[in-house]
């Protein structure tokens, strides 16, 4: 069952990198919302590799298809299927890793837990699997910004050392989509793209950090103890390939500020609405969104196939190198914007449904 | 639903800081452990308040009873219910926070969502909740130690900008246990008392780091895709009161380095067994544990409830202030400590079984 | 997690006959609902033991204590936690059955799955689980009532070959309690009385049919596929003890018709809204109710515990004989009512919850 | 969340009569099962329209294609996806069911719960959504005959009022497959088929019963309270299209009988295994399998759209009368034998994989 995510808004996403092709189906989408391939292909494409020379050039149109759920430009209330083709596969770059494991790959895992395994290009351990949760993101995108005209942004924030100045607040997806980097401060992001050119000609690969807000999120969204909406939101981004971590709000630099520096305190706006003056706590207090902005940060380690010859086993347990083939990215944070959005807006989708059921549905008397 | 984590090995936890009591109940555990009540108790002393100077001085035995799914020392495979009464509950304390919304608490939030809350004391946002977590997570320990010695240890890392030097192959339970903050490093728990002690005195609250290490776990654990080790392990601490970030392996610290210094290369060892140089993976590959101990770390924050005055609203939005009455905790981390190993052992334990039902139901011809 | 029943509005039942009591964690119920423990005693007084001389003679108050998520006479939406604690337990009557498996029963098929065994008076298997169950029904039948008027009317239909006519359209709970069989046709009533009386007396048992109707349901719960409304029906009440069949609308009878009978014409009534002339569907077509009333049957086998003296075996495998001890009811199906009752309501909850989520959330543009 | 089945092997469907195509995602199957397209589509061999004069004319070959999952012939443990393409499909004939509702089918509920729906052939509501049920029944099917040898045979026991004869522990799959009718018992088969083939010929549609055994089942299966073996299997089977009713064992006659004539008194045979003289239970006990044959019984309605004329109305609630063009067919049952046992096997794999986790992952001393 772990491939499903969601309790209301849930999504199965099903594939191997080779095989049929990849998808994901999505059960408990409301009813009547217009959606078609094309607003779905839009969010495919910022992930797809191939889209620039600091992401892997195998170049795949990951055209998709909705199989079920939709009827004329509507959604039926039924699973939502959307499959995308496998093509432009090249089994035999992986051939060399049907044998030998690549460090800090889920190779070994996965043969030591199934028995068996897709060798080629990953299998079920692609990023290709993402292509599922990026298309059943954007139809959550899109009903959070019907009902409650919520924006979510993802950025780079970090590659390697290199840390960008940006203001969630101010942030927009155009200033995100104007440099291949998805890094909206042009001049970092120059910087960037530089030692990330760098370590493609070393066979080498670098890591960083994805921010993301989401704004105007409705209040009252997440569920007190396990279903924390922050608790829900680290879930969901670390399951994305090559996370190693999860920050909301002031994460793990608020924990150096005393009480008294880290409390946001409260005010009343002019429009009467209960407001944080600072938003350390990134949008949620006890579990439950407060209306401020959601700000987190996930990060992503170096790209683990890399063209270096590096110490390695093959499944036989004799000690070997390996120098991967194959077309990599040298750094998955650019396509990793896409996935994380995809994510927080499940999540929240998810939420907004949950809350809808339990906290509104009763007559309240007051 | 959302009170209730795991898949097979399942807990719903229930009750408020005031009321009647709160607990767990545990539905599918395997039947014919041994169990006492005095095994759980042991956990909970751990977690309790009032136990050392620099935690809350309200002093709650929280004494546990089985209330039922155990017959003769032994568990029946029928749900564990596990009741921890309140006593020692001053509400007067808090009736101030029927109308005052504390800074950086779940005050506000519970209001806006459900439109009622328990305001003595925290309700169901108080830390109190996490008993039915640490009696479930004592019962999950056992299970895994029986099954496959796997030991979980979690200690205080970091207090404000102190950093203990702590190695996780190394360190002990009772290193642990050895003074009341619970960082086995003696000389850096000294100093960490000695600021907590500060905070406490300015009527402040101080946050760090809690890190875990789980030793002896068995390959195969975790599911590919959404339910991947370190995703249910970041969802499980993430939903711990106070907690704003969490890392696995390398974490943050790992994104500045390149591939080739990041990948952990593999070896066999004298034993034949696959194994790798660094751990960097922090002991998952691929959301599925290799073997090698699993180290993670969750950042808490400074405790939000504070005697400092602070501005903030009351529930009819009027701007005012408030200087938390009520018997506190100055920093949370030495309670979180046994808080933290209880989700790691709850984790654990339900991909154990998950394990065994997928992959070792079927027999395999090699 | 066999114990845990519902999606949105779910509930999980825990203990034994014998131990610290039995009750019920409710988790997701909607937040400020008046509830108070004496309109939840009123359901549990339906059901107890020693409410008639048809029924156990053993005598239990069964008095359920709220010990959470309920504030000043308010749900909170937090946990609902329900107890009743076991008194009046006479374990000595049960001893014999420590070693020998009576006929029909959950004994011998307990120890072969969990190699251990509460013996005294049935444990999980008691119907003394169905307490959780009727208390949560309690609360999910007045949010059925708050919300949408729903009256959920359970009686005894048929007892061994004693049939009843009653008009499920008038059917009222005053006729239903008017004598302790639960029988709405006192003349019937008078004559099943009869016949369980001389089963009582011949350390025998009877079985029959509840038939329950749930009115003023509103249009459109339930969901295609799996989660049809009928189907969740089935599956709450064959979880309930001794059941061994269940019927929605024509059921059985209805396979005997034609298809031109058997449909049940549309037409418009007065007021605009689509009806049908005929309700064999009972209320639901597609697995989704349509406004009419739902109605289904539950077969409950003959009592399996009985005095008259049987051939069974023993622990060890070893052939012996039986004739039981205890109080026991010669008849379950008074008791069994209020169970039927809960489960539906428990059902039309959780769906209503569900079909708020995904079918009224997002604005419809027509 | 309507379209998942399944804790541990667990399957979503999708689909709609019309449209890209149906099928199905099985999520938590074991790796290293050896299975093929060909293995699957002889069971949708069995389901598939077109087969014989009494089942619609329809023809549709409904070859399976399995998308992702399965690599050089094994299942990988990762999710399994079957699609089939939706063929031959003519919306022209349902053209007039966009406006008028079919009388005791879901067009009209739908319509009220979702506001929109795919009227072409039922859409989701089809019986073609079956298509994914019975292929992942193939699978656990093949799981079941492997771990432990259980066969599940299926069979039509009564048409309208004519009722075979047919004894579970000695029927074959030969025998039911001898005939068009999936009836074993040759003579009765024949007068049945000539009733369907008359209604057929009358525009008319005919009802019945099919009766469903498991055998070598092993002892342990299920778990008690809500999730009782006979209770998932109410819901599995009431899922089905056109169900009513569903009966275990003794089912509605077993209430006509005492105690003392029901119940099923143990004895020890000569392997020493505890075992029942007779099977009133079905084969469940308390729940739980008892390792007798699971015998079970479903009511199927009469097919509710025919070519006769009938009385309705449209969707803007004016009546009208519709005889229903399109191919239909007579009598679902020939045709429901192989999706009832697929419901059958999904439960029983579930509660396998679920048995193996709880029950026999710790070591026990004895």
């Amino acid at each position: 069952m772990g491939n499903t995510f969601g309790h209301l808004f849930r999504i199965t996403t099903f594939g191997e990198s080779h095989g049929g092709g990849v998808g994901v189906v999505i059960d408990g989408c409301p009813p009547m919302l217009a959606i078609s391939e094309a607003e779905i292909q839009v969010e495919l494409d910022r992930r797809r590799p191939g889209q620039s020379r600091i992401t892997t050039p195998r170049k795949e149109a990951d055209t998709c298809e909705i199989v079920s759920g939709v009827f004329q430009g509507q959604t039926l209330g039924t699973p939502i299927t959307i499959l995308v083709r496998n093509k432009n596969t090249r089994p035999q770059d992986y051939s060399e890793m049907a044998q030998v494991y690549r460090p800090s790959h889920a190779d070994a895992t996965y043969d030591a837990k199934y028995g068996v395994r897709n060798w080629q290009g990953g299998g079920r351990s692609s990023a290709r699997e993402t292509i599922g949760r990026v298309a059943a993101g954007a139809i959550a995108k899109k009903i959070l910004a019907q009902i409650a005209g919520v924006e979510i942004i993802g950025y780079v924030k970090r590659i390697k050392d290199l840390e960008a100045e940006i203001d969630p607040e101010q942030v927009t997806l155009e200033a995100v989509e104007s440099n291949i980097l998805r890094c909206p401060n042009a001049e970092a992001a120059e910087q960037m793209i530089e030692i990330i050119d760098q370590a493609r000609k070393d066979a080498n690969s670098l890591g960083g950090v994805v921010e993301c807000v989401a704004r105007q999120v409705p209040i009252g969204l997440g569920s007190p103890v396990f279903d924390k909406l922050e608790a829900d939101l680290a879930k969901g981004v670390m399951s994305l390939p090559a996370s190693k971590g999860f920050e909301i709000g002031s994460g793990f630099a608020g924990t150096r500020l005393t009480g008294i520096e880290h409390n946001d305190e409260f005010y009343t706006d002019e429009t009467g609405r209960i407001r944080t003056v600072t938003n350390r706590s990134g949008g949620i207090q006890g579990g439950i969104s407060n209306g401020e902005n959601i700000v987190l940060r996930a990060a992503f380690k170096p790209t683990a196939t890399i063209g270096k010859s590096q110490k390695t086993v093959n499944q036989a347990g004799e000690e070997t190198t390996l120098a991967a083939k194959g077309r990599h990215d040298p750094c998955v944070l650019p396509r990793a914007v896409p996935m994380v959005e995809a994510m927080v807006a499940l999540v929240l989708c998810d939420h907004l449904l949950r809350n809808e059921a339990q906290c509104r549905t009763l007559p309240r008397s007051e």
